[in-house]
């Protein structure tokens, strides 16, 4: 195993063990457990497992902000639902209208535009955004252990996956800055595309219709559609990655499944069953019978966020 | 540029300049065409492409193997059709049965079976099967002249990607072993999949149902899809890569894209508008319009195959 990272953002004990044991097994020539570089995958959820989803999901923020911009041009919308209870931050009303209306508010921020075009919007807002409670850049809120494991998973010969909830396009926006994953090693829940030739130059037009919701059991059959083998080893922390959690545990061979419990309300957020986003219930409740190591934030980092203190930044943030 | 490879098995001449030329431009540092390597990306056609599709591509040959094991259970089939037509190899009636007799004779021997017991009738069956008229395995029906391109690409730190009209769970059984492109690399045609739980263990089954058909303008929506980014150079041979072709000539800064002619009767086949399967009719007509680089195999290519000389073979072939 290569050390140039030895997870010094993690505390000592069973999980950090686990870890660095898992990796030591898998690359070790002629070892019961080794495995071939070009099978050393790994799969990571993002929000709430990469960086922070807390009050919302980062999206949700820049979707808020698109559905602003959108209302500045139509000022008709801030008096339609789901755009009003979006726009007055009504959370209670927006889930009573239901999945629907979800889609509705992502459709109107997230198509009738070409990819590129998208990318540019999803680029430009990420480089000035800032979390509403700590102040800073939501490209900040990563989490300093998980960012250490990245780099140490990727000494050692594994290629990394983004495989989320959130939209395709709006994450390989950023993941190559800030994470280092290239845009091709992004999995995430995308619309249909139409092909439009625009002054002789043919463009991907992002539709309003589904292409892929990838979340839960669409996680695994995603994994399985881009990357086409088991990872052996993911990373997630809610029910939503359940799926994929017990997917790559049933891989032949040594796997690694490990779910994040955000149980530090001191440095980062306590929340789990009552998140009603993106819920942590099941995969909590069946972790020890499916085989998965629950990581807990409070007692196995020894740091959170990269770059700053949470606890000095907290009192000041708006 | 690096060149291990010097494209010694292509002919010198203005397709061998141009394939060189555009190589040299996008990795000098500093020079106006530079491209970082993380946006270095390469996408080929397989059939027709990297490997010879005459008679027939090599998955319908799979297909009728896998046909016969079928009947082999189940003597009915013969006297059915699709089934009778392709057991007969009476391509005629098979034409005249349409696209959805052909989609019943995949979803017979594509489906109904996990993704890991399909890859491993895959993998079976490539180890062994040999082509009709040469008579050596078709994974040695390889074109030497691109799988040395693919070789000097790599070596200039491009990652490729197979985006093939052919099933992606086929080409992915052996495209590591036959060109050295990992299984996450590969695009194709795909069935939709439904988790199941069996023996306490998620699989992937493929489905009956077609997810996406991997031709014409779905590439570059797959690309865009998979990828996330436009590749600098695709290489085709058909009307069904044109769509890709377009797509990745209207990025910015310096493209290439390929399309190969089959225009060699004495090494290979000679053959474009009239191959049923996948013609080549509107990419040959507007290749000079589109700013596609037309290769001649018989002009281009110093030999076609790796390890054989194709003319001692032929006359002894069945």
């Amino acid at each position: 195993m290569k050390t140039n990272h030895s997870l010094s953002t993690w505390n000592d004990g069973a999980v950090k063990s686990a870890i660095l044991d898992f990796i030591a097994r898998v690359t070790k020539q002629g070892g019961a457990d080794f495995v071939p570089p070009a099978e050393r995958i790994a799969t990571f959820d993002n929000d709430g497992t990469l960086w922070c989803e807390q009050p919302l999901q980062v999206q949700v923020f820049f979707l808020i902000d698109r559905v602003k911009e959108l209302a500045a041009k139509d000022p008709s919308l801030k008096e339609r639902q789901p755009f009003k209870a979006l726009l007055e931050h009504d959370l209670r009303t927006l889930y009573t209208l239901g999945k629907q209306a979800l889609f509705e508010l992502i459709f109107a921020t997230h198509s009738g535009m070409t990819e590129e075009e998208f990318n540019r919007i999803a680029y430009d807002w990420i480089a000035t955004a800032t979390h509403p409670k700590f102040g800073w850049l939501f490209k900040q809120c990563t989490y300093r252990p998980q960012v250490e494991l990245l780099g140490l998973l990727r000494e050692n010969g594994f290629k990394i996956y983004i495989v989320s909830g959130g939209g395709i396009d709006f994450i390989r926006a950023f993941a190559e800055d800030v994470y280092r994953i290239p845009r091709e090693q992004v999995i995430g829940s995308s619309t249909k595309l139409r092909t439009e030739v625009q002054d002789g130059r043919p463009v991907m037009m992002k539709l309003a219709k589904l292409n892929s919701f990838n979340d839960h059991e669409a996680k695994p059959q995603n994994i399985a559609l881009h990357i086409g083998h088991r990872p052996l080893l993911a990373f997630g922390n809610s029910d939503g990655d359940l799926a994929m959690l017990r997917y790559i545990k049933a891989g032949a061979g040594a796997r690694l499944a490990l779910l994040i419990h955000h149980d530090d309300a001191e440095r980062e957020f306590a929340y789990d069953r009552e998140f009603r986003l993106s819920p942590l219930v099941e995969a909590l409740d069946k972790a020890n019978e499916y085989g998965i190591t629950v990581v807990s934030m409070k007692r196995d980092w020894k740091s959170v966020f990269a770059d700053v203190d949470t606890r000095k930044l907290k009192g000041t943030a708006n």
